[in-house]
This record gives structure tokens, C-alpha cells and sequence, in this order.
């Protein structure tokens, strides 16, 4: 190899192209890849700008820039007397795209061993296709009206709106105002806005509640079954030992099993309102023994109220936090009552724990996006939420008991049947105990009808087998002709 | 007491008000109450239906409800013969407000220590006021222009934007196409749409990456001074002892240190193109070195690439992951160019790790919210994005050059000199080491002026004195007079 390159010997230059402009840059970009592709050698001399601007009939400053540039970037060394050449660092300059890289990158699809649980975790939350028996897809008659996007297209006209800089990590004053108005009359929660944290909808609300008041070796009660949204944070956080399954029955959790497994737990994750996935309403009687432990034991009670809106007999009980504010984490969301993809929640806590919990959501994400929340606040302080949840209301128990009518003329009460309750968003349907629900869910998703299994809702040889079916804004016909779909499958 | 109250004995009913309707509920809440704050009392009898309902002048239809709520939420029971009574379950009902409970209370202001660390993390991430010299506050010339909002009020019409139900917790494919051509061109970042994964923004990029790629026990190489955000992510997850402090001089950080202190280190956060908060790109030989390192010991490299579009001078240098995807998570986001408030960025990650990154995000909050997704697919794809950065990249230029002759101007080289560096939206005014930069901090903001203490960003013990100022879309009007400020305060 000669000591002292031509220009004529760097046959890459010759992917410059005139037409596109800014040689300078091109040249720069050309030469780097040479180097990068091993076309040039660490050490190999490069012709000198004078002949390489002539060779390539462009003006010798844009050789000298590009040159700099890369000297600069360390991919050339400059030396007085002997020119430039490529750099002798680079000496172990990987080659892309080679061989051996090739079958380590095969070897490397193994996943290290987290990863490979939030994978598993990735194909569980998988979002469901909007058809019949998704939760909460707002089509029809359940969508916000207009007004969302009128007040949208409002709020982002205003300079606090968007843009902004960055924001509270608590959430937006107005809408947290807005949110300690609502849950106080609509739910008995007691609170001022200073307790308001805004999330990103009750997941996060459980995970920053995790966060912020669990030790590593804290034991705490779940429901057994329970949201797996609770239960794959703490398997996420190595702490599925650390889980006590607690039984519910008809009045909901067993607290006195609790107090008996474990009672120096350090939080009760519970769904008062309506156990989910089974729908019933925890009892009074367990509400005050459950508040009793969690004041003896020193405990916390973090309260997901998921659904509480969409009560459609009596009025919702009031909730656990009214009844010990000084106690409960309370968790609400706006997924299910307007619609999931806006992501925002929000979770209401004791007043001294606001600031653990703002800085765990900084690490995590920083803060809410502000746009959506200057909306909401306008969306509920006028008034349109409540209007829009008596309306969902009434358009959710008609469905429901649609969905119920249509089950029990194609669905044979041999196979399945459906759990009482008189809330919510979804139904139970249980299947006999010879029926595989995961298999059932993925013959369903390929007959294009949604449906999530119960028993992964149960712990490890716990479980029994059923389905989850969402309520949204779905036509009659539409559920009619879901219902048959999976009369078919689970008959199979 | 007596055996059978009568509904003269029961005062709290005349809190019915008869102008305001529903006396059926209103009568639910006030007996509710009454058992609640003791009226009431465990075991006793309620007046019959029959009686409640004459003296209170209600339809005996409106007690009945009531009393079957009551009973329905454990709050009263009925025994058939001896009528209705205050649940005897209740004995342990915990009063409210008791003095008792105001002590407990007050105790319990101590926090646990993991909630005390996160508390401490809000103290520092609490936002600045959006004055000189808060980074990236959107006004004026700096800000997107009224394209951003009508795209907004475009896509906010579309079906698939808002309202939609649970969306892929990757996000929104037409964005990630849109990033990946984007970061193909302007930073040679090697990806497919399926290797991006939309995040709130590098922070959550950072979280996410730490949630994946390690293992309790794994070290990590962090750059000594670092940003607070990656620090703060660590220490939160009780990593503190895990972090190999890697110094940075003047061509990035010095990875042969960190070879010979921490070879075995599961991952290196690097800030490659613009050293957080120092300002040096690292140099290719650095750059080399790093990836053999990442190659040989298996390791990651987690690029942490906020403010590559901000170079002043010269071509940016290109991403590390363009010379190693398989090895490196490139995290980037659009809080710099576009707005902080918007909280969308991505993680680039190599093709087997994103079902783990989707899983760790369902987890935290599910997905990213939707409608500005679609929004800022559009802004990129129709070239708005572009035609942004190349006006605020001079508006930026600008600004930076006036505010460095601002500080010669007014700040005394003895006490606070400019780290030099060609990019980004801050600078570092360090500080002669005699002055507490996070005194001169707190100072700064009771006088309205918004700056980041650098001494934090190093490690106990290894901080020196420096101040983070960072440009905005402020006049020159504003920086000089918080320039003035800050002179008087560095002086004091």
C-alpha cells in the first residue's frame, strides 16, 4: 500500500453528487463512512487538500472544512510535515455489518432475566383490538361530544397551554382543583387540591403508590384475584414473595385472612367500590376492619376507584378514604368514564407524602403533559363531565343488560354463566373448569372478538377460568354477533 | 336508651332540605353520616319506615330506599321481627377528627426512607419559573408557531387521535416512522420504525433503560458531573453504591478509567454529543473505545442525545448508535426543540429488547397519550419540524452569543468564567471555588432569575462551584437584567 494516497485512489468520492449540493457535507459524510466501512485504514494517509479539491473540482475550503470536521470528530489526525491521515485510535474500530457481529447479535436475543419478565409482561397488556369486548372504547354514543375537541382546540390557543416549559410534577392547579371539587361530591373524598397528585391514569397511580411506600422487604396484601396491573409491578420489582393473596368472597377482601397471614403488611392494594375483576362492592362492616388494621398495623390502604362512576342501582357507597383521609392512597382515573388514550388520572394522598410522591413521578416522566390538562380542568369546572357521565351512564346499563340478554340466549349456562354485579365496565363470564380461558382469548382475537381471561387474575394454580367483557359504546348487532363467535368457541 | 328510637329522636333528619330534591339520598347521607360520627351507635334500632316516612313527610317508598342502601353498603342491617338496626359489625368504627387521631397523625409526618429520598429528588426537580435562565421556556421567536396548534385541532378530529381506547404502549405508528427517517438523517441513527419506542421524553427514557437492561447487583458507568436525572434514577432504586463515577475531560469521558474501574458494568449513560452539563462531544477514539468495551464486556451503552440539533458550528458528530445499534439504547426527545410540556421523546433500542421496553411502559402508565402522537407525526413528516429547528437554531446562535458578552460584561472574570463549547441550549458559568453555587442558586430564584447549581451534577464530595444557564426564546433585555442580578449576587 502506497505511503501516500492519490486522489484518484479514493474511488468513494465519487458518490458525491453535484446535483444534491452542499459538497462540503457530503464529502464529509463519504470520507467518514470510507472510514468506518475500513475502505480507509487507521494510519493511511489522505491526499492533501490542494489535490483532492482539484481531483474533485471543488474549492479547496470545503476539503479543508470537511477535513476539520473530521479531525474534529477524531476520525482524522493532522501532523505537521506528514499530512493528515486517518486516525491510529481507531485501530479497533468495529466493522458493521460483519460476520462475527451478525451471530453475536443472534447469540444476544437471549434476554437477560428482567427483561424477559417485561416481555411477558408486554404480551399480557397487549392493547385489545376496539371490537366487542374491548374496555372502554369510546365509539358512539360513549365518545366525549364535540366539546372535548372545541375546548381542546381552546385551551391550546392559551400561552399556559402548550407550548409551555416544563410543569408541575403534581399536575396543573386548575385541574387539580377541578378534581378535589369532583371526588368530593361525587365520592365523599376529602381532600383539597394540595393532595391532588395527576397521573397518568391508575397504573400509575399504583406504581408511584409502590414507589413511594414500599421497602424493599415490605409485605403487602393483594386481592386474590386481582388487576394484573398490580400484580406485574411488584413481579416486575422482585416482589412476588413479598404478595399476600387475600381472598375475596361476597362482601369483597377478607381483611380478618389478612390480619391472619399477615399483619404487619406495610399496604392493602384493594377495589372497594368493585372488586375487580368480580364486581362486588367491599362490605362495611370489612371497611372499617380493614381501616382498623391499617391505623393498629401502621399500614396503607391505596384505594383503586376505577370505576365508581358507572353504578347503575343505589347509590355507590362512599369511599375507604372519606373514612380515614390520614390512611388511604386513593387512585381515580379518566380512562374509564372519557376515554383511555388521554392517560390521565389522578391519585389523592395525605398531604405530607404529596412531595415523595412528585418526585418519584419526576424521575420516572417528569411531569403530565400540560395541554390535555388545562382541557379536562375546563371539561369538568363547565360542567360537561357530569353531563357526560349521566349520559354513559344511562348508554352503559342498557348495554349491559343487552350484553346479559344476548349471553343468555347463545351461551349455554352449562359452559358459562355470568357473575352478578351492578357496576362498571365490564362483566364476568365464567366458564366451566374444563375450559382453557387463555385459549379461548386467542381463538376469540383471531375470530376478531376481544376478550380477556380471569385466571391469569389469580395466583400460580389459583385460578378459574372466565372472561372478561368490556362495555363501550358497541351496537347490539355488534355484541350479538361476538357473543355467537365465542358461543362457538367455548362450545369447540 | 331506649329499645325502639322514635323518629322524634332522631334530630339529624331535620337536615333534610326540602328545597334542594332528592330526599331520598339526602336521607341516606344524613343517617350515613349520623352512624359515622356516632349518632348513631352500633346496635341501635331505626324508627320504621312507616313512622320515618310520616314525620319526615316523605313517601315511605323514599325510606325504604334508603334504608336498603344503608343495609346494601353494611351500614344497617335487618332482622326480620325486631326491624332495623345499626350494624353491630360497626363496633370498631373509627371515629373521625378525634383528637386521638390528629396525634397519630401529626407522628406520622416522618416519613419512610424511601419516600423521604423521593421527596428530597422533588426539592430538586422542582421546575423553575420560566425567567432567564430557565432551559428551553417556548416564547417568543423560540416557540413553535400557530402551525403546532392548528395541527393539533386537525388531528384532534381524526377517530384514531381523541378519543381512543388503549393504544400501543410502543406508540403511534406514524410517529415512530416519522422519528425513524428523522434520526436516520440528521444523526445517521440506524433503526427501523419497529426499533422506536415513544417515550415522555429522555427521562423516561433513562427509567425505562435502567428498568430493562439491569439487574439488582449490576455496576453502572455514570459520567462525573452528570445529569441529575440519571443520578437520581439510581439512587432512587437504592443503586447509589452500584455507580462507577466516570470523570469527563476535555474529550468526554475517560473510558479507559472506566475500563479499569468498572469493566465488568452492565451499562455506560453517556451523553456523547454534548456532555451534560460540560458541553464536549466525546471523540471518536473515546467513541471507539467505548463500543470495543461495550462489545467485549457484553455491556450497554445508553446515549443520552438531548440537544444534537442545537450545533452551532461545524456538522453534529454522528450518533454513537450508528456505530454499534446492536449494542447501543439512543434516547431522544423533543422537550429541547419543541417544548418541555409536550413530554414526547423515544428510545431507539435494538430489535429484540422492545417487547421488554413496551412491558416496563404498560407497567408505569400503559402508553403514551395518543392525540398529540398523531399531532407531531404530522409537524414532523410535513417538514414543519425542520423548518423549526433551522429557525431556532439561529434564534438560539443569537442568543447565545449576546448572553456570553452579557456575562464578559458584567461578571467579573475573577469570580465566574464560561466553559466554552459550540452547542445546546445552556451554558456553564463556573464559579471561583469560594462560592456555594447552590446559595448563590436560592438567591438567585428569591430574585427572579432561574439557574441550575452544577456542584450537584458531581459526585459527594467532588462537586465545584458552577452555574447552568440555559437559553430561552428571553430579549436581551431580560438577560442583561438578570445578568445584573445574578453579578450583584455572585459579588455578595
Amino acid at each position: 500500500m502506497p505511503r501516500r494516497r492519490q486522489a484518484t485512489e479514493l474511488p468513494f468520492v465519487g458518490a458525491l453528487d453535484r446535483k444534491e449540493g452542499q459538497l462540503g457535507r457530503q464529502l464529509t459524510l463519504v470520507l467518514r463512512e470510507a472510514i468506518r466501512s475500513g475502505d480507509l485504514k487507521p494510519g493511511e494517509s489522505l491526499p492533501s487538500t490542494r489535490h483532492l479539491a482539484s481531483s474533485l473540482g471543488i474549492s479547496r475550503g470545503l476539503v479543508t472544512d470537511a477535513f476539520e470536521q473530521l479531525i474534529a470528530e477524531g476520525f482524522l489526525e493532522a501532523q505537521p510535515g506528514s499530512g493528515t491521515k486517518v486516525s491510529r485510535g481507531l485501530s479497533e474500530f468495529p466493522a458493521l455489518n460483519s460476520v462475527e457481529q451478525t451471530k453475536r447479535a443472534k447469540a444476544e436475543q437471549k434476554l437477560p432475566p428482567r427483561a424477559e419478565a417485561f416481555a411477558k409482561v408486554a404480551r399480557q397488556f397487549a392493547p385489545l383490538p376496539p371490537v366487542p369486548f374491548a374496555v372502554s372504547v369510546p365509539v358512539g354514543p360513549t365518545a366525549p361530544d364535540d366539546t372535548w375537541r372545541r375546548l381542546g382546540n381552546r385551551t391550546r390557543g392559551l400561552r399556559s397551554a402548550a407550548p409551555s416549559g416544563y410543569d408541575d410534577p403534581q399536575g396543573v392547579l386548575a385541574l387539580r382543583r377541578a378534581i378535589a371539587d369532583y371526588v368530593r361530591k361525587s365520592r365523599s373524598v376529602h381532600c383539597t387540591p394540595q393532595q391532588v397528585i395527576i397521573t397518568a391514569g391508575t397504573q400509575q397511580g399504583l406504581y408511584l403508590a409502590c414507589q413511594v411506600l414500599l421497602e424493599p422487604s415490605d409485605r403487602v396484601w393483594v386481592e386474590e384475584p386481582a388487576y394484573r396491573g398490580i400484580t406485574g409491578i411488584l413481579e416486575g420489582t422482585g416482589a412476588i414473595e413479598r404478595m399476600v393473596r387475600v381472598p375475596v368472597d361476597e362482601s369483597g377482601v377478607d381483611v380478618e385472612f389478612g390480619v391472619r397471614a399477615a399483619q404487619d403488611a406495610r399496604a392493602a392494594f384493594v377495589t372497594p367500590s368493585h372488586q375487580y375483576p368480580l364486581g362486588m362492592p367491599l362490605s362495611m362492616v370489612r371497611r372499617t376492619a380493614l381501616v382498623a388494621w391499617a391505623r393498629s398495623s401502621d399500614a396503607w390502604i391505596v384505594e383503586d376507584d376505577y370505576d365508581s362512576e358507572l353504578r347503575y342501582v343505589g347509590h355507590p357507597f362512599p369511599s375507604l378514604q372519606g373514612l380515614a383521609p390520614d390512611r388511604v392512597i386513593y387512585l381515580g382515573t379518566f380512562s374509564k368514564i372519557l376515554f383511555p388514550s388521554l392517560r390521565l388520572g389522578y391519585a389523592i394522598v395525605p398531604e405530607h407524602l404529596v412531595p415523595a410522591f412528585c418526585g418519584a413521578r419526576s424521575l420516572m416522566d417528569r411531569h403530565p403533559p400540560s395541554a390535555d390538562q388545562h382541557s379536562l380542568a375546563a371539561f369538568i369546572s363547565e360542567g360537561h363531565l357530569d353531563r357526560h357521565i349521566r349520559r354513559v351512564r344511562l348508554v352503559y346499563a342498557d348495554r349491559r343488560m343487552q350484553l346479559i340478554s344476548i349471553i343468555e340466549r347463545y351461551i349455554s349456562g352449562d359452559l358459562a354463566w355470568l357473575q352478578p354485579g351492578d357496576q362498571g365496565m365490564h362483566l364476568v363470564l365464567w366458564l366451566a373448569y374444563t375450559i382453557d380461558d387463555e385459549a379461548v382469548t386467542a381463538k376469540a382475537m383471531d375470530a376478531g372478538v376481544s376478550v380477556r381471561a380471569v385466571s391469569p387474575m389469580y395466583s400460580e394454580g389459583k385460578g378459574k377460568p372466565g372472561l372478561i367483557l368490556g362495555l363501550g359504546g358497541y351496537t347490539n348487532e355488534q355484541m350479538e354477533k361476538a357473543v355467537k363467535k365465542l358461543a362457538v368457541i367455548i362450545t369447540a
